[in-house]
C-alpha cells in the first residue's frame, strides 16, 4: 500500500482524499489546508492524520507521495519541495499560471528521478483513452484532423475567474493536454478567437474570455481546434473525435443513464449530460490514482510529466496571444 | 420495359402507379378503378390509358403484367383471373380475408408458372433486409429470439377498421410474413394478447382489438414476439431486432432527418418517426416494383409468393383464435 | 450511521459488504459465511468483525439490520429469524425457490412491523427508473405493452445452473419484479416459451430451459414480454421499453464508454456492453442500500417487499408451468 | 407548370434534368450540352428536346427558366445572357472560380429583377435547415459557435482536382455558403490552415490541400469552424454543430438503413454512410427545384441570391490566402 498525503481540501482535493482512501493499493496518511478548517472536516470524516504545516507533510516518514490540490499559486513551490524531500507527487494542473515560473521549476528539479505527475484527468478517460488506442492501433490510420469540444455546465463564481489566469490556462490546458496525447505529435502554431457571450462585462474587466475556439498545426501540418464555452446549458460538454486516414474516433457525451423518451413531439430525448467533472471524470480521476500508485510502486516515469504541464501552459499563453493580437502565433515566439 | 397496368386507384395503387411510371425499367400502361372517377384522375396525371373494365386490363396485349391493389374482396377473383390471362401478378396484401378462400385461389392456380408476387413489401426495406442478411451471412449465428415492433401512428377511420378483418388480418399480417422472412423456419404455436385502447367502444363493437401481443415458436424453439398498436403517438413505429448464437441485429426506426437538440432539460430530441408507410417505405415499394419486374422479365419465382400470403393469414388466424379462447394455438389446428 | 452485518460472503454478499462499508451513512458491522475462509478473507480486508454462526448476528447488540446473501436455500429460515430478533432485513433474491416456502415464510412474519426488503436491484437502476417515472409522472400516458429483455454476456457453471431451480426462478425473477414495478398493475395471465440452444444437454438433464420468453397480461389487458438467454455474445444486454398512451421511455444498454469507431466497412462501432450485472448495475447496488438505510433510520416500508419477492416467485412458476404443459396459464391456478 | 430547360448534361446536370421531369410543378422543356453525345441521351431517355446551341434556350419561347449545370468557366455568361433574356436562372456553384469575374457578374445583372438563384443545395436539406430553424426559432438561443463537417468518401480524379480552383473554390465553397446560412451573421476574418495527406504529389504540383481548417469570426465575435478532407474512408460525412446559449443543434450524418450489427467484441455497427452527394442530398435537391420553382411562379428573391454565391467565392479567397501566407485574413483585405 502506499501511503499519500492530500495538500489542500477543497472540493477538488476532498475528492482525491476519497479516491485514495478506497483505493485498493493506496491509503491516506493525512490531509493538510492552509484552512485547517477544511482539513479537519476531512481528516474526521476519513479517520486520517490532519498536518498542521505544509513541512509535516515533506517530513513525515508515513508518507510515500503527495498529491499537490492545493491553490495554484502554491504549486510549483510545493513540487519543488516534495522532490527535494524525493516525495512523489501527482499534482493539479496547472504548475503555474506563469509560463516563467513553471520553467523555473521545471529547471530545478531537472533530471531528478522522483516521480512528478500531473493531474491531466482526462487522459485516463476511458472513452478519450480509446481514441488514443484507436490511433495506437492503427484502426484508423495516420490522425489528419482532431476536434475537442469542452463546454462547462455554467460559468465559475466571479472570483474563481477573477484568480483563474483566463479561459485558456484555466480551462483550455485541459483540452491542450488532451490534443497532445490525442494527436501524439507537437504543435507549432496555434490561432484562436475569443468572445465574451456569457459574461461579458465580467470578461472585459479581466481582459478575459468565455466562448474561444482554438486551432493549432503540428509540424507535419496535422490540425487540431479546441472548442470552449463557459456556459453550456444542457450540461457538461465533453468530446474528441480524431480523424485519420482509415477512419475516425470519436468519444460522445455521457448522460446519467440512458433512458429516452419519445412523445408525441419529439423523439429520442435523453437527461442533460452529466455534471460536473467530479461526475464526468469519476472513473479517470480513480484511475489517474492508479497510474500515480504504479508510478510510486515501481518508481517508474508517470505517464503525464512536469514537461506536459509547461506544454499546456505554453499553448495556452500561445492561444492568449494569438486573441489579443489578432494573428496565427508560432509557438517557437514564446521561447 | 415491361408494361405494368395497376387495378385500383386508392392511396396505394396511385403510388404503385407513380412508381412504374418512373421506374427505369417498367412503363404503366394504364390504370383501373371500378369508380371512374379515381382512375381518371390518375390516368390524366401520369398521361396513361384508363380501363373501362378490369377484363379489359387482363385482355389488353399491350399489358406484361398486373398489380393489383384494389379492395381486398376483389384480390382473390382478380389473381385467379390474372393467371388465366397468364400476366405476372404482384398483389397487395392480403390475399383475401378468408383463410378458406384465400386457400380457394391457392387451390385454383396451383402447378400455374406464372409469377405471383403478394405485395409484403418490408421484406424489401435495406434495414430489415440488413437484419435478414446478418443471418443469411452467419455474422450473427442461428437465430434464436426474434422481436418485431409495428405501430402505426394513428388508428385508421372507423369504416376502414370495420371491413378491415381485424387488426391481426390487417395490420399483424405484415409481421407475420416478416417475422418468418427473418426466422426462416415456420411456426408451429402462436399465442397472442388483445386489448382495446385506444378505440375501446368501436373494437368492442367489431370483436377486435387495437393493441396486440403475439408469440410464436418454430418447430425447432425459436421465439418470435410481435407488438402492435394502432396509435403511437410519437410516429410509425417499425423496428426488427433478431437475436443469435453469434450475436444481434437491429432495425432501428427512421426520422425524415438526423438533427438533434440539446437544451436545459433534456439532450438528444430529435424529430418524430416518419409517418406514414407511404414515407417509411418509399425505398421498399420501390424495390419491391423492382423485384416483381425482374421476376416478370426472366420468368423467375417472385421473392413472395402466393403461398407466403397464405401463410401469413394463417398465422393471423392463429393469433385471432389465440386471444378469442385466451390459449396458446397449434397452427394445425387451423387445417 | 445503521450498522449493518452481511450474511454470506460470496461474489454477491461480498460486493454489498464493499458497498455498505463505503456507504455515508453506514457502517459494516462485520461479516458471517458458513465458510469461514470466506468470511475472514472479506473480515480482513475491511478491518471488521467475523461472525462465527449466524444466531451471533441476529443476537448482536452491534447490529442493527442485516443483509443476507447466503445460499438460497438459507434465506427463508434466515428472514424469519432476524425478524423475530427486530432486526430489519435486506434479502437477495429469491426468498426461497419453492413457492410454498416463500408463502410459509410470508405467514411466518406477517403483521410485523420489522423492515423487510428484498434485493431487486434492478428497480434503483436510474435507466429503469426513468421509465417508471415516466409513467408516474404522465408523460408517457397509461402504459399499454412492456418489453423486457435481459440477456446474461454467458452461461454460469454447470454446478451452479444445477442449483439454480431453473432460468425462471433465477434469472428472469428479477424481469418478473422489473414488469411489476414497469407496469404498476398485477399480472393475471402468463404464457412462456422455452428452448435449449446454449446448453442444450445440461438444460435436457436439470429440465430447464436457457433460451425463453414469457408474456404476461394484467386484469385490464395490458401486455408485457420478458426475453431471456443465458448466453449474449456482445455482452450483458438489459433494456425496458414501455409503450404508452402518449409515448414511449425506453431505457438503453450502458457500455463502459462512449467511444465510436467509423471504418471502411463500418460506422459507429461501439464496445461491448457491461459485463457483468455487478458493474452494470453498480449504481443500483448503492442505491439500494441507501433505500435500506432510509427504511432502517426511519421505520419506513421498504420500497420492494417480501411480498414482491412472493409474487415474482408466483410469476416464475407460472411460466414454468406454461412451457411444461404448452398453454396459457391462470395466475390463480397456483393458488 | 413551370418550363425549366438544363444547360449541362454531365452527373450533376443529369440529376436535375430527372428532379425537373418528375417535379409536380415543373416540366423538363429540353437539355443542352456543347457536347452533343451527352445532351442526345438525357433527351432520349426523358423524352425532351435537345437544344443545338446554347443560345436556343435563351431564346425559346418554350423555356421559362433555366438550370445552369455547364462547366464552371460558362457558368458567369451563362447567367448573364440569361438574364438579359429574361429568363430566371438557377446555377451551380461556384459562379466563377475568380472572385472578379463573379463581381463582374454581380455588377453586370445588378438591379435586375429576373430571380437568379444559386445551386446550394445543402441549405434546402431537412436535417441542416433543422439547426437553423432551432436558432431563428429561438429554442437555442443566440448562436455563439457552429462546427461544420465536410469530408468527400474520396477524392476526385486528378483532372478534375487541376480544374477545380483548389479545395476551398470547389469542396469548401457549400461549407462558406451553409456556414453564412446557418450563422445568420457575415464573417469578417478567416484563419485556415492546410495539409496535403491525401494526395501529396498532386496537391504540391496544383499548389493545393486535400485536408483543411478554417477558422472564421463574424463582428460580434461568433466562430466557425470548417473541417475538409478529400477522404473519409467511413462514407460522405456531413455534419453541422451550432452552439448557443440556450442550447445546441445538431444535423447528424445519414446511413443508407438504420440496421446496427451487435456482436462479440464490438456493438452498434451500423452500414457506412451514403456515397456520395447525389444520394446524401436527394432530398435537398429535389427541395432546391422546389424552391426555384416557387420563386419563378411568384416573382419572388430566391432564398440563395447572387451575393450569396460571391459572398463564399471570396471567403474562399480569403482562406486559400490565410494558408498560403500562413496568417489571419480580414475579409476587408480582398476588396
Amino acid at each position: 500500500m502506499i501511503k499519500i498525503a492530500v495538500l489542500g481540501c477543497g472540493r477538488i482535493g476532498r475528492m482525491h482524499a476519497e479516491n485514495i482512501h478506497h483505493h485498493p493499493r493506496a491509503t491516506l496518511s493525512g490531509v493538510y489546508d492552509i484552512n485547517r478548517g477544511a482539513s479537519k472536516e476531512v481528516a474526521d470524516e476519513l479517520g486520517v492524520a490532519e498536518y498542521e504545516k505544509a513541512e509535516d507533510v515533506f517530513q513525515s516518514e508515513d508518507v510515500d507521495a503527495v498529491l499537490i490540490a492545493s491553490s495554484t499559486p502554491t504549486h510549483a513551490d510545493f513540487i519543488e519541495r516534495a522532490v527535494k524531500a524525493r516525495k512523489p507527487v501527482l499534482c493539479e494542473k496547472p504548475i503555474d499560471l506563469s509560463l516563467d515560473r513553471a520553467r523555473v521549476c521545471a529547471d530545478a528539479i531537472r533530471g531528478t528521478d522522483v516521480p512528478i505527475m500531473i493531474g491531466f484527468a482526462r487522459r485516463f478517460d476511458k472513452g478519450h483513452a480509446a481514441v488514443r488506442n484507436a490511433i495506437e492501433s492503427g484502426e484508423i490510420g495516420e490522425v489528419h484532423q482532431v476536434v475537442i469540444t469542452s463546454r462547462d455546465p455554467d460559468i465559475a463564481p466571479d472570483s474563481y475567474l477573477r484568480e483563474s489566469g483566463g479561459i485558456f490556462r484555466d480551462m483550455s490546458i485541459h483540452d491542450f493536454d488532451l490534443a497532445r496525447y490525442i494527436m501524439g505529435e507537437e504543435f507549432e502554431t496555434v490561432s484562436a478567437a475569443g468572445a465574451r457571450f456569457v459574461s461579458p462585462r465580467l470578461m472585459e474587466e479581466c481582459g478575459d474570455y468565455d466562448t474561444v475556439t482554438a486551432t493549432m498545426t503540428t509540424g507535419s501540418g496535422r490540425q487540431c481546434v479546441i472548442l470552449n464555452s463557459r456556459r453550456a446549458v444542457y450540461g457538461y460538454d465533453q468530446r474528441v473525435e480524431a480523424f485519420g486516414s482509415a477512419g475516425m474516433a470519436v468519444s460522445e457525451n455521457r448522460t446519467e443513464h440512458n433512458a429516452r423518451i419519445y412523445a408525441s413531439n419529439y423523439t429520442g430525448k435523453a437527461a442533460p449530460l452529466l455534471n460536473f467533472f467530479i461526475e464526468r471524470y469519476s472513473q479517470a480521476f480513480i484511475s489517474e490514482i492508479s497510474a500515480f500508485v504504479d508510478s510510486v510502486a515501481y518508481g517508474t516515469r508517470p505517464p503525464v510529466g512536469l514537461e506536459d504541464g509547461v506544454e499546456a501552459i505554453l499553448l495556452a499563453e500561445a492561444a492568449m496571444l494569438s486573441v489579443r493580437e489578432g494573428r496565427l502565433v508560432h509557438k517557437g515566439e514564446l521561447g
